[in-house]
């Protein structure tokens, strides 16, 4: 067992507490990991605040880790004391169902381990990354490419991979039409990848307010959502719709943007249920889908694909003392586009 | 120009009656066509009742036309006087958009002329197949195949292809597991061209009345929704579950029977909006989609399909003085599944 300090919620709401738990002593196949950098994830402050249910407190959050191995097991094979490695939202899996097999661990049917506010196959709740340390599996940590500064890596692990594995599964590439909906932390990587990918990229954001950078991140076009003209402007246009946005939408005016075969992919999740009217989905053909991040193999791929392409997040890195107030300021949408705590000022 | 006799209904919700009307001349690419059956399909009742708004008054619905070719146009080359032939929901597209080009008219992007209560290209209005005679261009007809017969073969013109194609269209096969929503005009087609293509099938329908006859069509299983262990019971199951049914679902407890990457594809439209939570969709990356009908190639493919397996609807032979009555027992779910007017009695 070893200690670490960590920021920890002591009950849904309440400020952030520093407090000191331990880590698991190290078993032959775990890593222990010297956490860097943190990434703040919207899902944090849904967690921290229960707004899903099953929150378990003490929590400490955080599924965006970048650090370095400082220790490894008797029987670790892939990684040694100094490589550059990151932990996302998962940390084990039950490794033996179809899923797991394939590379998406995320849908084991046993159910995934969440890096935070999960509890572990042993019955330990698992302790997430705003700690300076942690014990995992080996086979649940990615390599992070030299090319990537380990604050920048840090969003990957969950903002980059819940944007890169849709756009792949759904054979995002040349000729493809992509939009993509919201330009926070997701939608920022999302138009990055869909343009490495090759797709002609138009952004769907509320305002007009961050034209400007969607274009220097690559994007093609950018419209306003809160223009009506908009939706019959682009009617019938786009292959794939990327909703980033975790607010209810108009469902049916999203879907009438769909080409033929279209499909309109959520990857964050309103609390509130969704409507739709059947007739547009039937009209073209079109789906409402779902993702969730990715699996391992997926999420290595995706950090040498950013490594390859400069594909990077904007980050504004805080101190360990400002996280209540940068969960605040995500809630407001005051960010440009991904916190990240400098875990040494912990 | 000719004359027909026809069903005609004068406004929304009043009764049928019989009237004389008249055809087009034939144009070089027009075949004239004896209508013999005529099917009645549950969509004939939301138009003639005008539920879906857009009621075009005096209205002939019908688009599941069965019958012999009687005259053909100067240029007509696919067809001869004697043939067997089929007319579905559609009987002009644009012809040159990537879609019709692709032999999807049905998505026709300058809009699919349909069969009835639909304005043509000329502006005229269509009038559907409760009809002796319709004059229809040889490109949106369909030959019969012997081993079907005529009145057998009408509802596959809309409801055999409204289930073939999106079972085609989402590669369901050997191995694939199946379920049918309703055991009604479309379910009882559904399950046989599910089973024909080798997968898996399970009805799921409110009540265990059908079980028997859900057997009979080669249903694998059967289960009454009614019974919420259904739902616990078949978690995590299907690849895909097609919803034959107009109602509205609780669309949440459909979805947690897919596994990965299934999809729920509705064919009916309810007129009120459906509702999901988005987690229902990320959690196994699941999708919801419609369908619409199928081209005129894979109309054709359906039918040779159907002629090959054997497949046929179980049909109510009616007199065209009982389609009010007809009506009625549909709106109650009284048939075993499909009327059918004998239009020799018009």
């Amino acid at each position: 067992m070893c200690k670490t300090n960590v920021l920890s919620v002591p009950s849904a709401r309440a400020p952030f507490e520093k407090t000191v738990m331990e880590r698991r002593e190290l078993r032959p196949n775990d890593i222990l990991i010297e956490i860097k950098y943190c990434g703040i994830c919207h899902s944090d402050i849904h967690n921290a605040f229960d707004e899903w249910g099953h929150g378990m407190f003490p929590m400490v959050p955080g599924h965006e880790m970048a650090g370095v191995v400082s220790a490894v097991g008797s029987e670790v094979m892939k990684f040694a004391v100094g490589d550059r490695v990151g932990v996302g939202c998962f940390v084990d899996s039950c490794g033996q169902c179809e899923y797991c097999l394939s590379g998406e661990e995320q849908y084991c049917t046993k159910g995934v381990i969440n890096s935070y506010n999960s509890l572990d196959y042993d019955g330990n709740q698992t302790y997430g990354g705003y700690s300076q340390k942690i014990v995992v599996k080996e086979d649940f940590v990615v390599r992070i490419p030299d090319a990537l500064d380990l604050d920048v890596a840090s969003p990957l692990l969950c903002a980059g991979i819940t944007t890169y594995s849709p756009l792949k599964h759904w054979n995002i590439g040349p000729g493809k039409k992509v939009a993509i909906v919201g330009m926070g932390g997701l939608g920022h990587l999302a138009v990055q990848y869909a343009h490495a990918l090759g797709a002609e990229v138009t952004v769907l954001s509320q305002s007009l307010n961050k034209k400007e950078e969607a274009l220097s991140f690559e994007a093609d076009h950018y419209f306003a959502t809160s223009d009506s003209a908009t939706f019959t402007a682009l009617a019938n246009r786009f292959d794939l719709i990327l909703n980033t946005v975790s607010a209810n939408l108009n469902v049916d005016a999203y879907l009438s943007m769909l080409r033929l075969d279209g499909t309109l992919v959520n990857v964050g999740a309103p609390s509130e249920p969704d409507q739709y009217h059947v007739f547009s989905l039937i009209m073209q053909r079109r789906s409402i889908a779902g993702s969730l991040v990715g699996g391992i193999r997926e999420t290595q791929e995706m950090l040498d694909f950013s490594a390859q392409h400069g594909i990077a997040p904007k980050i504004e890195v805080i101190h360990a003392d400002q996280v209540d107030e940068a969960f605040e300021r995500i809630i407001r949408s005051d960010v440009r586009y991904r916190f990240v705590i400098d875990i040494s000022t912990l």
